[in-house]
């Protein structure tokens, strides 16, 4: 096992300044802690202070995903998180991330320094930073939503998007419709991709057609059906398959806008099932992501990263939700 | 909640013959045992007995696999199975199957009168009876290296052939060698089709064009590659991969028998890293699948499950090893 003191000789410093460029001490300069770390982390150096307190830290690091009340999606990810951590006894930090502190600081560094055994990212895209380095991070890690290739430290967790998708697609052929239009989420994200390629798959196996223009990367707000919706009904679409709730909330808005309604004139399903999905008018069809469960799932799979049990890939059911917001096709 | 009475009321017949039959009493005939028993499960009546004595029993079903001492494939995967289970205070049967088993009596029955809450398949195939039977069953399952559509009851486990078999393909094309074979194992396996697609798009990911007369599947026994390899090598084959270490063993032994060596001549790379891999002369170059968390995640899956966590997919890393039966290619 690495110690201090072979940090201390590869760089041919003193062991003291090794230790407090580990501890944060403020009396070395910044240029030395850093390469201190570097070093340690290259090394594969564990801190053994750590170790033998048996410090039980992981954290949750959180962007672009709204988590502060129940109505969220990243809520109660966090919340089933937490509850499979305690129920361990690990300690949990839930600590929102930006664009700054993934530049002034590297990953590794960040989670040495501050005594986490592993952390689970939600809400980050394959082009942050600290993403890109978890191809060589030797830290427990758990991606929501994205695959890291190769590295054994890191593990993927998410919901299976074939077979939501394709529930909603047989749900609607069964309807009657023929022009169905799936408006995605966001273009650069792994899960987008695998929602495109699950709709046109499932649009082929029920003997459709898929057609481009009725095929559109928009983003994860409502905001987004403005300009894809009226494109949609101009081509004829019938149907209307959102990435998220929020999107649908937004297309069903945009289709009352252009005088029709729905069900009766535009059907409509949802992905997600946040409780908005219940409460709208109509109440929207859509594919279950149990958030609790993925929360849970994301601990067990990292709690086995730290022990040495290299999961890839951990993938839940969707579940499909049929609710008033979707219909036969009109005659 | 589905209670005894509730099957009695269905039936038309009395609690006192329902209760016979869910508890496997001697004093009724097969045939309303069988009656009470389909629509016990059909209304999905889980044993009060069973939930109330807070029983927690589980199984391993095992078949057309070798387990019982240290080389052999399942031995581990059970020992790992079992070491998780007991950590949780979950009773483990392991239960050899055979067709005659499965003909006999339907899955879901054998499960209820038995008391047991989950079980864990080894060595099926999508062809067996009872493999069929769980599309509709409600018995939380966990299958090794099968996957069944669309049934929330039940998970798959297994390793990433993906990322295994890249990893050795690059290994060889970095050795120089342009003629690489794959001897597969059987071909009505999901497993098996899947390590076909890996190696073929891995094979042209490296810019080599994969060759339908290298590429071939045989059976998971060492005895299959005498069918096989004379026409890898006549085809001017330079290395072979193996969907197994017992199927490399074969490969090794009909090289030899052609007058040629490992890996001067000819390099082998084996699949699974059972200890005969390094104990072999030469030891074999393999990908390693870790059989003890292969058994740990099957029953995590399976707890998951029964505590109503819809994983679909479980996937471990494979871990690539090089030892002596992989060299360049002889120029």
């Amino acid at each position: 096992m690495v110690t201090i003191k072979d940090i201390a000789n590869r760089l041919g410093i003193a062991v003291s300044t090794v230790s407090k460029g580990l501890n944060n001490a403020s009396d070395i300069s910044d240029e030395t802690r850093q390469l201190v770390l570097d070093t340690a982390i290259e090394m594969g150096y564990t801190s053994r202070k750590l170790k033998a307190s048996g410090s039980r830290k992981v954290c949750i690091f959180i962007e672009n995903m709204d988590y502060e009340n129940i109505e969220q999606f990243g809520y109660e990810i966090i919340v089933g998180f937490k509850l499979s951590a305690a129920r361990r006894k690990w300690d949990v930090s839930v600590i929102p991330t930006n664009l700054t502190l993934q530049t002034e600081e590297k990953y590794d560094s960040y989670m040495l320094k501050n005594g986490y055994s592993g952390a689970f990212l939600l809400g980050f895209t394959l082009h942050d930073d600290w993403v890109k380095q978890l191809n060589k991070t030797t830290v427990p890690t758990v991606l929501l939503d994205n695959y890291i290739e190769k590295n054994a430290h890191v593990g993927y967790v998410g919901t299976d998007s074939n077979e939501g998708i394709d529930s909603a697609v047989s749900h609607l052929h069964d309807l009657g419709h023929k022009k169905i239009a799936f408006l995605n989420g966001s273009k650069n994200s792994m899960v987008s991709e695998q929602r495109n390629q699950a709709f046109i798959n499932s649009i082929i196996k029920h003997g459709l057609v898929p057609e481009e223009k009725l095929i559109q990367y928009g983003y994860y707000v409502p905001d987004c059906a403005k300009d894809y919706v009226p494109g949609f009904l101009e081509d004829g679409a019938t149907a209307i398959m959102c990435a998220s709730d929020l999107i649908a909330t937004g297309v069903i808005a945009e289709v009352l806008k252009h005088g029709l309604r729905v069900p009766e004139d535009i059907s409509v399903i949802g992905f997600d099932d946040l409780p908005i999905a219940s409460q709208l008018s109509p109440s929207l069809t859509t594919i279950r992501q149990d958030r609790t469960d993925l929360g849970k799932s994301a601990f067990l799979l990292l709690d086995g990263l730290v022990h040495g049990i290299s999961t890839s890939k951990l993938l839940l059911r969707a579940k499909f939700i049929t609710r008033e917001s979707t219909g036969p096709r009109k005659s």
